[in-house]
């Protein structure tokens, strides 16, 4: 069960890497030739994207069978195995590295949510995701964040409302800014503000926001911010928010921590496919 | 002149982000609001990308104009301007975080190879990439690689001959598989062989491959292997390639180091929109 | 600045019904011939999908030029004109079709949804739409809906919650089902609970559901929940909501009532295009 | 067997509803729940759409498995089941809306092409459609008029001739535009005039129109022009029929009846998707 | 004005052959470098295909200006110029290959036209396309067709009946096939019978089919149809015809003939772009 | 296993021939009625595309079963047969037309390609292609020449450097252009200078170049650069090789004569589909 769009980004890695096919495989291995292969990890992670590589591999051969032998989310160690994959040799080559580019960045997106996860673990504060995804790739790393262990901030533009200070300067002020979104917008709609003071903190709780998000605050400044608010806004706290110093922000009456670096920061991790001797899948 | 495939990845990126617009300046704007606004680096930084950012904004409204201040590749310091755009204020924020995406990705992957080649300066060994890139990204992760003064590898499976150790086990031996390439590849491609041993290195010298690639070698061995070498093949050197290491790598005789964490550890450098005000574009 | 996902459909329409040309203008007029033609309305109706018929012409021959009359939202009488557009006749005529099929069937679902919202003018609820739209036209039904004067409802299965009695079911009691998805949603997530008694909508209050969705309900019905409530949850009316007797269902206490005949009902408005004498656009 | 249109289509909405999945099944139901499901008609109806709402389903997820219960074109009486599905409860709630979308709409546009062509039962007059079809559309759309008992108008605008005002003005005569069309065209075009006047309707013949389209003409003076041209051309009579009316036009030597309402103003008919106790499909 | 699956065929083109830029020209140039360069004919042919051509250069780099010097469907003498371009050097000859590449089968297929068309004039009959287009070309083809001064058959299976061999065998006789496909067929389609014998002209006639197509006839026994039909059906004929014996079969009362070779054998004519010095477009 | 683009391309095919379906068979044929049918030769020729025409009658319907004869490359004789089919009999019949237009093509270039190759057995010259292949159809043509017994030149612009007279123009000179390329092409890039004269062979040796291109040279003027070269490059041969005088060419010392027409003239050999008698496949 793939988003639409994976169909989409799939088409295009194998275009890009396979539209040729794979010179070096189609010079030594006849047609026939057929092999089994696993997927596994090299490194300790958190695993994602295990349907789309299958689909990929699928999509190069509709001959090749798969199994696949852990989870989306799961931790695993180095060694541990994803995915068994059999079929021609030449369509299995031709797959593997499309099929690891997928697995590697979302696995590694995964990863390095798990960490800031952990890192407030016991706190109760959510740590979510922002819109600083890969173009084209914004379901696959929201889900990559969730199977982390995070959550997801808004997904595009069109559904929820968040007020920053370009938007204030053109309103006069955030409480009229406020008031024209509430009256304009779906009633689904949540209204955020994005605060840089305590003075704005204040004005965000008159105009009734109903999130308000405090952006680069120091810890001490968020205590203080949770106070002022009172249970009146839920409060998100984002901006210099690093593996280091998220537990500090972790604090009581904050609801979610905003982690831009959860994407735009995240790394490949390691993972490999190896041609293997024995029965098919 | 945007790759054919960018206009594609640029829908997919405004679909995702932007299919239903974006509520919240719709709210907040009227149709005829008009702002000047500019894209600046947030820390030092190669910039790459521009040109998509700038196609971007002309996707989503036609009306909005834009102005290059730099070109890609140029190493730019905090506060430096990229580009400048003008137009409906509703649609430059539409834009907005789509181009950025895009730029902070790319100027990513610049900045990072960037470093890399620094750190070889001298030494007339040219840092190159691999196939380990974003899928859906190649052509334009090669760009950002070129940006950052690396090279390019092979950019698919369909053009050159790598020969693997999976490879190796099908052929029965590295200099009947090296042969069997020689014979039933196009003219121009190369025929490149993975060695992890000095005994695969003088097999690989025997077979006559034209570019052998020393993988995982510590600096000694790459040593020892280029004197086996002797000006018989060029000579690739990859595996555990470091910022930090990369420079101990950079030897005589060796022509390219090729390391995959040029785009797959690639993070995100800073960039941001900002209105401006005064004249237009 | 049309929704991405317009360029395509733009694409689809003109791939059917001209991807072979006029045959009858491309026999009757010369390629050198040009005219000018205006888009009208001939009955009363609210317009909508001006930009796109613009982008039709446009992508049929960039020559074409056009000018807006007026503004989508627009309520028309009978003659009032819409477009003005000039370029090769040819080309006209075969854009023709394609620009008044989008614009029919779009002021048609905004002139049904102003009648609605002209019906409850006053009492200060809100009529939206629902999920109950042309597949592939889910963006521009929406902004037909808005430029009637309607909101919207949730965008897609992505952004909210929504249990219904399907839900219910697997999760064993109304209360439980509210507090797994409270937990799990994201932050911005509104829950909704579709109710159909009495009784359930106490129990949808004891949950705490941001929204509760009254379906089938009679007027009466409708007035003992909204007490029931007591202004703890957000109130949408929904089911069996006509024309006749929307104004019935508009209560105080209610805020939303959501209407899938909008669009799923919504005919065809009568638009035409006419070539005319005179100077160009 | 779908036409190749209909795999876009079913994409596009796919992407418009579930691009993020469904966030509310995902929290209220594990990805092992498995479900079956009837849809079914809540209203006397003619069905069509069957192979898409089938297709719809596979694309979410391909381990559903459906069986039709009914074919195309079948006349339904509430209650009747159309289509079992089997699989996984989230991909089929994640469908729902979308099958049930393409199913109201086509089965809509049946349901009232057969109530016209009932209307003129016994009269040996056939209903047919016109270009006034949905946007991206029209291919399903004049099936789904087939299935209601309905013919099929020219499909495009590439085939054949159809000779209207605007066009005769720049030719100069109506006999003239025959002349060069005749000439022009391919073998098989045929060759249709729209006239508005009995005078027109006897050019017309003198010009040796294959086809001559009578609009908005009294049932009267339709009689008299099936008189002047006494079996010399097929003769269509088109505007301002309706349901109430079109039999009265349904004339000895009136040949079709085109009616552009079969799908500009057809609305989406009842139909609900209920998960069900019991044995798979 | 292109046919809209042009624009899909442009990109194809483009991602094949330029996805990654032109490597020797970006090494070449500089990218402030301009060029001027005309398209020529290297032999006497037909052009067809200029928009194309210039629609390739557009898509490269919208920077790139074009000018036409003579008009589809004009015979060209080696030498003449065709196209004239001016832009950055390096999207010159980006664009080169594929914009030649359309007009050289374009051109091809027009100037096969143009001799066949040659070889009947003063016949009054008519030289046609088949099916027997290059997939993704159909559009394309058959304009280029009409270019040489052929004419078109049916543009696809959708809108004409056209009964052979095959078909027969399943509805038991021609005059039964015939009668099913009048009644169930749109009033526009014609019924055309492909017979392979007078025996078969003589059921054909009697079954009032519209159009009958002689396959494999020789040109004798395409008198003895003529006279056997006698006005009765307009007549094709096709199969084995030749430049050579084209002539042969252009008899009285034969209307069109249809030729497969138009299309399915149609080469390549040369043409060649060329760098030139002076004032740009 | 088809590459990627080949999805693309047939959805195309099919859209332009049968997006409105198969409108004689469906007259003539009950949805119920099933067939089998063969694809044959009706000359002798070398076969390409059979995973293609496979892949044509599965995306019409996914209940055609198929059944592959014969492998791609191998030499047929008229009547033999290619491809066995069963499924509904309309299905076959709308994949009919589609699925041969891509076997007769690309059967036409292998056999085109087969008698070149042929031409120049026992000399171990190579026949290779060139970029003049067919928009949206490279890699297929490409693979085409391979089934002939040909090699591939390069694939698109982007790989490989080859200098012709425009860059000379723009370098100042031939050295200095290979000097530049040289410098910064990828690693695994060959560089290839195109030459006209003996002179420009004596400084393409000078300079270097990976390959030497004579182009339009006579064969005797092959052979004085062949001694001139004396092995210090690859040697390719281009120009006005038509299939009689191409083993004149075939020299010793020339490794590769690249020969456009391969492509850009091939015409389509026959093969045609009969439905037939007896059990399915």
């Amino acid at each position: 069960m793939l988003a639409p769009r994976s169909h989409h980004l799939i088409d295009l890695a194998l275009e890009e890497d396979a539209a040729l096919g794979d010179l070096t495989s189609r010079l030594l291995f006849p047609c026939a030739h057929r092999s089994r292969a696993v997927i596994e990890a090299r490194e300790d992670l958190v695993v994602c994207g295990i349907a789309l590589a299958e689909a990929v591999f699928a999509r190069v051969d509709e001959r090749v069978r798969s199994r696949t032998l852990v989870a989306d989310g799961a931790a695993l160690r180095r060694g541990d195995r994803v995915l068994e994959v059999a079929g021609p040799t030449i369509s299995l080559l031709t797959a593997e590295r499309v099929a690891l580019n997928f697995l590697q960045r979302l696995s590694g997106v995964a990863t390095r949510t798990r960490r800031f996860v952990d890192a407030v673990s016991g706190t109760g504060v959510r740590v979510v995701d922002t819109r600083k995804t890969l173009p084209g790739w914004r379901a696959l790393e929201r889900e990559a964040v969730r199977c982390g262990g995070g959550g997801n901030h808004r997904s595009s533009l069109g559904e929820h409302v968040l007020i920053k200070d370009n938007h204030l300067a053109a309103a006069g002020s955030l409480r009229e800014a406020v008031r024209r979104c509430r009256e304009g917008a779906p009633h689904l709609a949540k209204i955020e503000v994005e605060v840089e003071s305590l003075k704005e903190v204040r004005e965000a709780c008159a105009a009734q926001a109903d999130v308000i998000l405090l952006d680069n605050f120091t810890p001490g400044r968020v205590r203080e911010a949770v106070k002022l608010i009172d249970g009146r806004a839920l409060i998100e706290v984002s901006g210099g928010i690093r593996l280091e110093n998220v537990r500090e922000y972790a604090l009581p009456g904050v609801s979610v921590i905003s982690v831009g670096s959860l994407t735009h920061s995240a790394v490949a991790v390691d993972l490999s496919l190896e041609l293997v001797r024995g029965r098919s899948v």
